[in-house]
């Protein structure tokens, strides 16, 4: 950890803070320069979260050294991990697409989409029955019914489910239904969330927040395997930006980020990360190539009537498609789909 | 509601479109253009977000000509209501400010900063007991017991105090410890906890989250109104930004924009929305100045030693001294201290 | 062009509007409702702007119907640009690469990694001679002397050869001795050079700004063809957001909504939209997958030393690897490199 | 400077840059850690800009400990600068108020505003001849016949006159009318401009870029004061951020930092900052209350007829009223209007 002082503080004001870190059992470094005194720190710097020098008046900057997670980050674990959803694997060589509505709204919907991106290839579904809606007026989701069809459709089509959870009190049902649990990007902060899902071990699929740096992703996921659950799956979903041709902004230099400073695997949604259907087949190429191990997608066997996000739901001739364009950029990409 | 029709559509595709908005009670209009047809919808156009009509493959672009929110909303009452926290109002014509620490951490600390900020003109307490930290590895808070300290506090100084619930499952708890629930940045959207609150009768502070339009916080405030709480007090608290020299970009233009469209009180947290110590009073004299109702604002007995955000606390000189500079600008804009 | 009234207007400031309106040549449109009246102008509401009604006391809102562009757009002109750079096509079935060092150097740094990327399979080469750089005290670039040096290499290596312009002054010289003018980010919407650049007829590769909606890009675009210059190349370069773990935000998702409303080729410059120079193979891919005509990339024989954006160049092994890594997505889009 | 290394650099590696920092006179520092190698340079670190150490393929980050900026840092000049426009000071007691219209559209229409304001007490009057404009089909401004106007007009009102300069072929002109040149957001980081008005001694209102960091506003500071004209005064404008409610995010928390890092005068624009004539005059008083130097003030004397930007010009009324009640929030800041 670096500490820069402010030109006011004396050299009383550094031994202070260097006694701190000897204390702490970190090596300090003293660097006296023209403007500004600069000290250091060496060692496992994360332990001095608890000295707080950010907030001592006579600091300017702290800047660390070190990642603040750890351990999901690649130093710590070199080998990609490979998280399984229901026997389906993500991350490693296979490329895996999870397709399904935005929403669970009855048994036929969900049936009738289900076979629909089983057909096409899908190896996972997805449908929310907890819905999170910016408006109060807006559909709200079925809940546990929903749970419940999402659940019997699963089985039929013998595609593992994933759902989102958007309550503690929640969780119990949504891990007896479901073969994954989805956080979405509203929740990736949700802390005590994220330490209840810690304590399960199914598989998490945790989406990046629409204010969340990459780091804070990775310090979200870092939440849950340090409670004791290394299944987790990170997914870019886009960001919030000045750009409004799309709802959002999709991050795909996040994906080659994350490679490189973490061993868990990423898949994208490019549903949400653009929120217009026609962008959304070539966003999904376009994270095969640079590298995510997956897609989650949105679809419905009408979307005209979706009561939600029907503008961003492929229907079943889009996405079948998309299936079978995706293959050749899978397999550009050294992976199989 | 002005719906625009693609190139592609017919009139066949707009009569479609037009007998939907009719059978849904209101008056349907057909606009064929050179370029485009354009539809429209005359009445309360918020029953047509069941026809999801942005998700018809025909459909442009769907633009509402009213606010998405109602309850909330200027038209729907014209006065500005006035929201008390345990007999201290906000709204109206005093300037209500609350401070304290950003976290309760121990009794000495939490009573010391209390008789501090009482002595200096506050109106109110702030403590955090429940802690949505970052990092899994930072001060979590001191849960229960912190709310214990905060009432036994808020007794002793005569000030009521204001505290975050970060879960559903803490309500009751909060409820019965605090005068006011506070919603923070994070849980802004946790729709769950909205609608709980709405059937509370305590006032709840809604900050704005990170990512949020001001739009999506009248939103959110609509959820917990529409449930039967009208006391609803907004937070401006900073958005994040590019601009790294302050930790989120303070938006004060949202102050006379929210009171445009709402009758609701708006605080202003200078602490969060800058995170620099000496940042926070002049940013506490501009809120007065652009018409905030009041301030909310980080104070510690110590900055050095807080176990959270220390680095953007007051010590108690300065809220001192800014208490005593702010009075010439609340009565600038009309109100007193 | 629809125009929402405020709630105070009346019926006889409706009609000033709707008189206005007629007088313009279109069709006016009155649309009374219950909270908002709204009007309408149907026609080529471009010629409304004169009429400046968003400046009208009483307008609350004024929502276009048509883009704000109209050469560039597909609607005028269906069928895909391709625009020739020394008789390179971009746009059309190939994948054109234009590839060299940010900064002309000297004409041995220039002449080397010109013969790398022409080994490589590079279409075009690149190099600045003028450098708009954020610090005085930075590199500033060769200027004439560097535009001798990219002519002559180019000539060697027979690559046509591209380069910025940073200042009107300097558009004779650039003009003389490139194949094509690049117009950097932070000169997108410098209108002067626009209009000049719309009178000359060598190609002009327009790159997005970093605070620029893509349809500020396509209306920069414009410009210069409304000046009688159709030689327009888009290029999408990253955005400013809140992210730091890249220098920008790469906004790939503007490629497919480019495609979709214009007629112009679209190109991808990795290496400034990532600033890292191990994302620029992912998102290079990326770019291929999604539909971008081509790219732009940053090599340097010897990024070490490079005088500008050392960080972002990949060294001749990397960019050789690229191309050949390349083929199998180009292919996969269905183009050929 | 502090210069993280790769986990895989060696101990030759490091060698090899200490002695580079060693030959560029300044004193390397070898902290060796159990994760990374960090090294330091002590002294005037911005020498080591021409190692482009950041380039190095060893070197995981390069972190200054200094401003990049020194000619505009308040440490080498910790007292404030005042800048005079055509004798009216900019910074010091005085807070100082410029208004005018957007663009010079005719005579009358500057004569007229230019008696509102002057009667209403501002100090500086503004007006653009040249209108850099995101369309083609925009207004463009009147060029040499409206700084002519501007000028005279100046001369009956008596109030020095401010505008903005686009090309670099224009600032002879501009310099000839105008007793200040302004620099708008697009042209910020036109360093040429930057370059050439820094040879001149008239003042030079500088705009923030709408993606541009303070520091980067700072750094633009510097190209003109490191030229040799010390006369610039900075100009907060707003920021272009996800918020559609304001035109631009107006960041105010940028007053309090420029003032700590410079002693250069700074002003706001509460006109451009937020879009909307209604938010202008909160935004003005919140501007006094937290410690700028004055405001730039878009006013017309009948904004329903303005061509450019009359949505957000006050009228004549609107700005008298302003100017009253300003007083107060400038005498609480302990400044005279």
């Amino acid at each position: 950890m670096i500490i820069v002082l402010k030109p006011t503080a004396t050299k009383a004001d550094a031994d202070e803070i260097l006694n701190q870190i000897a204390d702490s059992g970190l090596k300090p470094l003293y660097m006296p320069g023209v403007e500004r005194t600069v000290l250091g720190a060496i060692g496992d710097e994360r332990v001095l979260g608890k000295l707080h020098l950010e907030s001592h008046p006579l600091v300017e900057r702290v800047t660390p050294i070190l990642t603040p997670y750890k351990l999901v980050s690649r130093e710590m674990h070199p080998a990609d991990t490979i998280v399984e959803i229901g026997g389906v694997p993500v991350g490693g060589k296979r490329f895996t697409v999870i397709a399904g509505p935005c929403a669970v709204e009855s048994r036929e919907q969900m049936l009738t989409t289900a076979q629909v991106v089983k057909a096409a290839g899908a190896h996972g579904l997805r449908g929310g029955a907890y819905k999170p809606r910016t408006s109060p007026y807006s559909f709200q989701g079925l809940g546990i019914e929903g749970l419940q069809i999402l659940h019997d459709v699963s089985e039929i089509v013998r595609l593992p489910a994933v759902t989102e959870v958007v309550e503690v009190e929640d969780v119990a049902a949504v891990e007896q239904y479901a073969a994954a649990f989805q956080i979405g990007a509203r929740n990736m902060q949700n802390f005590r969330m994220l330490k209840r899902l810690g304590q399960s071990r199914k598989p998490v699929i945790l989406k990046r927040g629409m204010a969340a740096l990459v780091d804070d992703l990775l310090l979200a996921a870092e939440y849950i395997v340090s409670e004791g659950n290394p299944n987790v799956i990170l997914c870019e979903r886009g960001i919030r930006t000045f750009e409004t041709a799309t709802r959002n902004t999709l991050d795909l230099s996040a994906i080659p980020h994350i490679k490189q400073h973490s061993h868990l695997p990423v898949i994208v949604d490019p549903s949400h990360g653009t929120g217009v259907r026609e962008y959304v087949a070539p966003m999904a190429k376009a994270a095969a190539a640079c590298g995510a191990d997956g897609l989650m997608i949105e679809v419905h066997y009408n979307p005209k009537i979706a009561l939600s996000d029907g503008q961003q739901s492929l229907n079943p001739e889009q996405f079948t498609q998309l299936m079978h364009d995706l293959r050749r950029f899978v397999e550009a990409a050294g992976r199989e789909l």
